[in-house]
């Protein structure tokens, strides 16, 4: 209690927006409501309307809600309520002397949402300081340092915007921020550094803002009414998993097969056993089978395929750990690509993903990555 | 630049430990190195060793090293190198004055590595103030607060050892600290509070540390010489992927299908097309026919399937967002589970995902979760 305390009074001497996550929910480790309450001296009550959306939040999975979650309708007296659709934890917003302090529970799909609809807008009502803009642009196919090396000199973009860079496992986000006084002077300069960046990797972008490379791909084949279909061997589902996370996602994603064993491959995806003798199943000739027999079986417009040695054990001389091919199969050809990634057994599944999504995206808008 | 030293100048008053993550990168946003280097007056100097491993990794991955990557191996002269085998930003530890300071990299598999290594270790072996002890109960099959209830008057149990509940989307974590100024009373603070909850929840816990609920199974079925298949509706990928996230899954996971489309689960496991147009593809009859056709197909001894509406679109009055069916077939019998869920569509794969490890988790344990 006194470490969140003095955490809030050290963040109030500094700054006028606070944002604290966490420590909300119905456990005794759960202090942060008691103690954002004590530091701005307000009283906690029970609140009716907070106590009918914890119930109903239970009722919808079928449950009571125990006595335990009765504290999840306390709150602060004078503070606003930052809505949580998904979650019992309520957020606190307080205002004081123009700082605004946020508090978020820590559940991050909740926190993710409730900043987005109610912390940010507020901090741009309230932000008198200039006007803020960014935007995102998010890049596949280059990494960091190629990418600095494309970009060239950046002293003059530099002076215009701020530029983050932020990898994400073969993605490359680039967050440009630029602040002025005046509004339309702050987007001149977002919309100058995007363009000085579109000039020169504007192949490489794929989106700006929060779509994702999977909703990309997703948008482009419902607009063809076109289906795609997975073969996925070291991936081991991830691919699909971020295909299913795209809402909709069922009008262009049909099927999807998780082969791990040899004899998966040959049953479910016709690859034949010989070429998995010969070649072995982590080989270009294994992924190309494997993302003709996802097409052919499925029936789809397109079939995608990842094969390779995710370890950390499997790793030989030729084909050590992080050796993977992913494959493309289309009405008029197949393409192979063949990667090496190092990392841990995650890293690899997360890069194989991005790589075959990449190269997918790709051959679907004719773009050389 | 100012940020960061006016960080670490508050940081190093008040605590002996400081974990600084980000920055290190080859970027021109990457400003940990040099604004660690300056706050305690040491010089940055290439250093051959870190030259040679950067250029290395690039070699790995098939590339050779862009000239903005060099800075890579920049390094302040006086500090501790921490050793990251799978990235280019080694981190630095400072000791001053008894104060550390650990600079990591922000890649979160990089840095959580680190930690463990290095970091973790480290601060374990210079923390004077006594002995800590920690120790985590992993659960499944029950949430924070009918846990709490559960366990009753927990203040005998508080008195000994801290408690964080670390809930997961359904699993829920328990971590007990014990600190003591003696290594053996810590031990056995620990050991009465584990045994204190066990006497309650017991059959709740699947591990204890780092292991995961899919490793957990992994470990049983491979001692059995038995295999799963999965077949996936609404999780789409994800329960593959948290399987195959397990080193050496290849042992027991024989192959996985994600049946998207009506075509697919008709096709690929056998559900009859009556049955869909009779109960829909999500019910308890498809639930069990895709778990029994993945059993079959596969030649496995297990097989595990859901189907649910993830949403956000898709949901009736009778079937609404979050109704889930998950469902294990094994030798003796088919068990099948209906689930309500609320959220968004990641939580609802995630929460479905971690009960069908779990309802598979109960039947190979004879638990009554």
């Amino acid at each position: 209690m006194d470490a969140i305390i003095s955490a809030l009074d050290v963040a109030m001497s500094r700054a006028h927006f606070i944002i604290v996550t966490g420590g909300l929910g119905p456990t005794p480790d759960d202090l942060t409501r008691d103690a954002v309450a004590r530091y701005f001296g307000m009283t906690l009550a029970e609140d009716e309307t907070l106590l009918k959306h914890v119930k109903e939040l239970f009722r919808q999975r079928g449950m009571t809600m125990p006595e335990t979650s009765r504290n999840q309708a306390l709150f602060p007296i004078g503070a606003k309520k930052i809505p949580n659709p998904h979650g019992t934890a309520t957020g606190i917003h307080i205002e004081r002397d123009g700082r605004h302090v946020f508090a978020l529970p820590g559940v991050p799909v909740e926190m993710r949402q409730m900043m987005t609809e109610y912390v940010e807008p507020t901090i741009g009502a309230a932000y008198c300081g200039g006007q803020v803009r960014t935007r995102t642009l998010r890049l596949t196919g280059i990494g960091e340092s190629h990418l600095l090396a494309k970009l060239g000199d950046q002293s003059e973009l530099q002076s215009r915007v701020q530029i983050a860079y932020l990898p994400h496992h073969g993605l490359l986000d680039l967050r440009l921020t630029a602040h002025s006084q005046d509004e339309h002077e702050a987007d001149a300069q977002i919309a100058h550094a995007e363009g000085f960046i579109r000039e020169r990797v504007g192949h490489h972008i794929y989106s700006t803002g929060a779509t994702t490379l999977a909703e990309v791909i997703g948008n482009i084949l419902v607009n063809r009414s076109q289906w795609l279909a997975t073969a996925e061997s070291c991936t081991g589902g991830l691919i699909a998993d971020m295909i299913t996370d795209v809402p909709g996602s069922s009008q262009w994603f049909e099927r999807g097969w998780i082969t791990y064993s040899n004899d998966s491959k040959r049953e479910t995806l016709d690859v034949p056993a010989e070429l998995i003798e010969r070649y072995g199943a982590v080989s270009e000739e294994a992924a190309r089978a494997m993302a003709e027999g996802a097409r052919k079986n499925a029936g789809t417009d397109w079939g995608l395929s990842s094969t390779g040695i995710a370890g950390p054990s499997g790793g030989s001389e030729k084909k050590p750990v992080g050796t993977v091919w992913v494959a493309i199969a289309g009405e008029r050809d197949t393409w192979v690509r063949n990667l090496k990634f190092s990392g841990l057994r995650e890293t690899i599944k997360l890069r194989t993903a991005h790589a075959a999504l990449s190269f997918l995206y790709a051959q679907l808008t004719d773009a050389r990555l």
